[in-house]
């Protein structure tokens, strides 16, 4: 995740993608996650993205935040997402979940307390 | 997460807890952590729990699912879990973040396609 994510706020939609890798091409499932995040980022309403994988495990899980439902739909047919997603399927996960869910509240802090 | 997740059907509520660890007290917060999965699957309303860690970033992202808004609050406010609260805002977390949010729909898939 960056270092310093922007706070969540509702209304919003949570897309949590969770996976586990199978042992298939590294290099190529890097840049094309890497590739991802930089393309989601720059569809409308976008919110953020908080992302962690266990390289040991290879179990990861992926919450992309969306201003409403449309907008997580529409990410989820773009041409380029939707062939990640076809090679995610093929190569790169030996299974995924994906949950969409309301964001009704949150929550944080950090270290100052 | 464990090797065959049930999956998660709406009505669900997604509690999406993400963490970065400092480096204080390894084994203290592994043992409560496991301690604190083992006491969310004994609560009224669990559904079931996903959790990643990074060890090289320190990064975390735990959803744990529950039957509706009642039995996630409910959580919450139970005692050992409040107190690993307190110790995780003291020690354990440089920050912190939590995602409530109310399931709508799930896709999943696995490698036999």
């Amino acid at each position: 995740m960056s270092d310093r994510p922007s706070p969540i706020r509702p209304p919003a939609v949570a897309v949590i993608f969770t996976s586990r890798r199978t042992k298939i091409d590294d290099a190529g499932y890097t840049a094309m996650a890497d590739e991802m995040d930089r393309l989601a980022a720059a569809q409308p309403g976008y919110l953020g993205i908080r992302s962690v994988r266990d390289p040991g495990t290879r179990d990861g899980i992926t919450v992309s935040y969306w201003r409403d439902d449309a907008s997580a739909r529409a990410w989820k047919r773009v041409l380029e997402h939707r062939e990640a997603q076809r090679l995610g399927r093929e190569r790169w996960y030996e299974r995924w979940e994906i949950v969409v869910a309301e964001v009704t509240r949150t929550y944080e802090g950090d270290a100052r307390g």
